[in-house]
């Protein structure tokens, strides 16, 4: 049912524990109904940080976003070369918006719009056919994998701060920033309408512990604007280390969790707390 | 932030836990922006159960829905006599609709209005100003005061359970048959959006029992469905009974929350688990 208030949320409790408190061996899922009309957009901006802004103004306007999802001039110059697309190579935002109604959608999408041209949008593109609109998602899904192919021999690191949406321009800004000041190359794209995204860099092996230096500073920064070390990717092992930060005294009270459900630690042993 | 996989929900289990795990001394909350248009309808129906059947196909539709609330006839007649209103005394739902845009409501709330028809709707009434509206949904939250004024010396017993959004027709024939049959009177309404309704029934001290043994076969109906001994009011000491069937092995674990939080027993002591 959708709403209950029987017991405690032992469901949250295990969502996102990474395998540490327990195994799951069978799942219920909610479905959601397909939407009957979809709007696909590709909008383009002259920098990542006017693309965050446009976000941002997009989300606070409390129109019902499907997808948000940014992508910055390098990871399209990426995607054109490995996938022979022709996407305008500057830092864009790919949104989409589903509706019961065509009305609504058309009504919605005219906002958006305006919304993105106020925060400096150059240029516009709306996926015309259903087959259009498939190759922009394929594009998106690709991204990671057209750099893999770009740099053979590389390894890649993968951030995954968020930050509140306000804060969002204020960190894109940060972590291209930060690239640059390292000499580092990257791309970065990823789910802003949450306020997370993603910096991918490939390195060479030799390299690898300047992209760890970099993962660590953005997210110091992420934790400075009241952020996550991790939004969806998991703690894992790498990213233990900054939960004392993020969590303060609320750490002592997780391990106990853990110890509680797994007393002789044979979970996934080591990770997450 | 919006999304975070660092570490364990300690929020989720918090909310909910009835102060049996901690005392909450600082609350940090999410802002939604108002929204720039709403629409506020009433509908009327034949019978409580065509109103669920609506409200299923309205939810169902995937229409952004913001209020969907179902009111009987002896509600709306406790009404029309506690406030001197003068709304049509049969089943009804009370509808709101919040957008972005004039165009996106509208549309929404006329592909609402046919499917409201169309699960055999008698008469609509939609707020046409902003006085309307406040008075409309004034006169939804008086409806339990309503009552207690129209049934002076009475006590007052209200269920408090939810199903899945398939089932609420179902539940809804289920609850107020089982009134007719067990000779008691009562109000059947509440947030059937989340497939969660209330029965408010007046009775004579010395009848108590009897709404009691209502409001548990109620509960058994709810969890023979799939849903929830109790959606929002939550466990206290009354629903504690409801928990091992609602849960399982579950309970156990839950238990096993309570003693690592208060080994002492100190929060709330006997309530929820």
């Amino acid at each position: 049912m959708r709403k209950t208030s029987a017991g405690y949320d032992l469901k949250d409790l295990f969502i996102g524990s990474e395998g540490t408190l327990g195994v799951i061996t069978r799942l219920t899922l909610r479905l959601h109904p397909l939407p009957e009309h979809v709007h696909t957009l590709r909008v383009f901006f002259p920098g990542v940080e006017e693309a965050a802004e446009a976000s941002y103004r997009v989300m606070a306007s409390g129109l019902p976003v499907a997808r948000l999802e940014l992508l910055d001039e390098f990871a399209l110059k990426a995607l054109n070369r490995h996938l022979g697309t022709g996407f305008p190579e500057r830092p864009a935002l790919f949104l989409e918006f589903h509706s019961s109604t065509r009305e609504a959608l058309e009504a919605e999408s005219a906002l958006a719009l305006a919304l993105v041209e106020e925060a400096g949008a150059l240029e516009v593109e709306a996926a015309k056919t259903e087959e259009e609109r498939r190759r922009q998602w394929e594009a998106r899904h690709q991204a990671y994998w057209a750099l893999v192919h770009l740099f053979p021999g590389h390894r890649f690191m993968i951030t995954d701060t968020a930050v509140p949406l306000s804060r969002l321009p204020e960190m894109v800004r940060f972590a291209q920033g930060l690239l640059r000041e390292m000499g580092l190359t990257g791309n970065i794209l990823g789910h802003v309408g949450d306020g997370n995204f993603h910096t991918l860099i490939p390195v060479l092996p030799e390299d690898y512990p300047k992209a760890e230096a970099y993962a660590e500073r953005l997210v110091e920064k992420a934790l400075e604007l009241g952020g996550t070390c991790t939004a969806e990717h998991g703690v894992g092992l790498r990213k233990r280390k900054f939960l004392p930060k993020e969590h303060g005294p609320a750490l002592e009270w997780m391990r106990r969790l853990k110890a509680l459900f797994d007393p002789e630690g044979l979970l996934n042993p080591g990770k997450v707390v």
